[in-house]
């Protein structure tokens, strides 16, 4: 018995509805038809409530509906030996891509310094940049970060990007470790962060590492809100060091009522929206899973925990 | 004798280092240092001061340091056997392309919506749309119009052109005269301009055609201002039938002081700068135009009184 479980009632009757399709021979519930815990093998989730693993004695796997998995593998009722899977992918790099790169776009076409012109009235053209003028950086080089990356760099834009470990991508310069990652702020004038929230990558964009930035220069925070110090960035924001930022992630979501971020000028943001897991893919991926396990056979994007993803 | 006139003295300054060293067997000058007006053969210009063919006996062709040439074309000082070059392309449809991608992005991604929400503190998603779920119209399939049509189509979106005559681009759905026009307003989720001003497309985009847009559409004017009926455009953005619109080009420029267009929470307002003319790029297709002419060949650009470009 598979139980399937989201924090909105009507896309979990949409996935139920999927899934039962996709798997007929398969038994999916929802929490509310759960009468026997006991019996359920796998769940399918997204923002489970709290406990909800402890009473499942016979859990043989958990499938996050999304790529990052850092609020699950935080929880203390599910057991470190019970696998969790993580969608690759799925849809998610090109929204990712488009995401940066309209934030790419609005810098290297002055769209922040328009917009901002406008609310006061003022008419005045800017020098015109050509995208091999502009220097982005992305931080994480894995399925996601490296079609961001390659997306750019056919964007014609100059783009490095960093991971904790050596990695290639073609077309972009590839740095990695304190190093490369001291390296590569140097040189972005446009920093675009998609890593996942890992023990290693928490605080990463300190005071320290924002004041690295070129002055003038951008963040994209589409990775995870607890990467950021957002305190830091709006003093730099502030002080005219950084020039404008797009956040899609915070510390605390949704934005807390009030918070500063919602009214800065220089500040866009979004709410949780750069990559969405588009229903019908993340049912292809979980139920070829289901199909390789039910066989005997090994599933894909399996997390491991003392990475992270 | 060449005569190199801008309204900024030191674009003309840099312009007059640039035709120099390109072209070093010729007499390049400036306005101030015109002492002999019957010597001048070629003026390059972008806005000349009014009357200042008049003065030129011996003028034989005005190059256009732009693509846009309905205001030379409007003046009275300058005889219509004086052939008029234009700038082809020049970076411009790269840059156009650009502009109008950060638009239809923007529509597709929500994200001029999630701008108004921020400035209310509101967090919520809205369902993500694929770019093949967006229906892109683009009028006017010159050499700039069809590169914009071709970059969306290549980004996934489903595209239609338009032009006066029939057209062909390759991955583009071209249509064309009043019925093609007609079909391709219902069909247009964002419509994206970049006709030039000519007396056929002078108030093309009036208070009917623009209702006949699909509801919660986006206008992308960058052709010019005189096309659109701006009060028509404000009317239906205050009605809710259009949803949003991007205007680089207005009827009166710069945008009058006061003008609603500047403070209307759904019009995003840019100051004529979705394809600037690149320096390097106008001096080396002049330089060859000039060239040409002196070694007795045709020059590139000519523009057509009686078509308007």
């Amino acid at each position: 018995m598979i139980l399937i479980h989201t924090p909105s009632s009507k896309e979990v009757a949409a996935y139920l509805e999927q899934f039962r399709a996709a798997l007929p021979q398969q038994r999916f519930i929802t929490l509310d038809e759960m009468i026997e815990p006991e019996a359920v093998r796998y769940v399918i989730t997204w923002g489970p409530p709290p406990a909800l693993f402890a009473g499942l004695p016979n859990l043989q796997a958990v499938f996050a509906l999304g790529a990052g998995v850092d609020k699950l593998l935080a929880r203390d009722d599910l057991s470190p030996q019970t696998p969790i899977y993580r969608l690759l992918d799925g849809g998610m790099a090109q929204q990712m891509s488009e995401y940066i790169r309209f934030g790419v776009l609005s810098y290297q076409r002055h769209m922040d310094v328009y917009r901002r012109q406008q609310a006061a009235g003022v008419w005045k053209m800017l020098a015109p940049k050509l995208p091999a003028q502009v220097r982005v950086g992305v931080l994480g080089l894995g399925e996601i970060g490296s079609a961001v990356a390659q997306a750019l760099a056919a964007d014609g834009y100059r783009v490095s990007g960093w991971s904790r470990t050596p990695r290639q991508v073609p077309g972009v310069d590839c740095l990695f470790g304190d190093e490369g990652l001291d390296e590569l702020l140097a040189g972005s004038e446009v920093l675009a962060c998609v890593l996942p929230s890992t023990p290693q990558t928490q605080r990463l964009l300190d005071a320290q590492r924002l004041a690295a930035l070129p002055p003038g220069a951008m963040l994209i925070n589409a990775g995870r809100g607890d990467l950021l110090d957002e305190d830091a960035l709006l003093a730099l924001l502030d002080s005219g060091h950084l020039r404008c930022a797009q956040l899609d992630v915070f510390a605390s979501e949704p934005l807390p009522h009030g918070h500063r971020l919602w009214q800065h000028p220089a500040v866009t943001v979004t709410p949780h929206i750069a990559a969405i897991t588009l229903r019908e893919e993340a049912v292809r991926q979980i139920a070829a899973n289901l199909a390789r396990l039910a066989a005997g056979e090994d599933a894909q994007g399996r997390v491991l925990r003392e990475r992270g993803y």
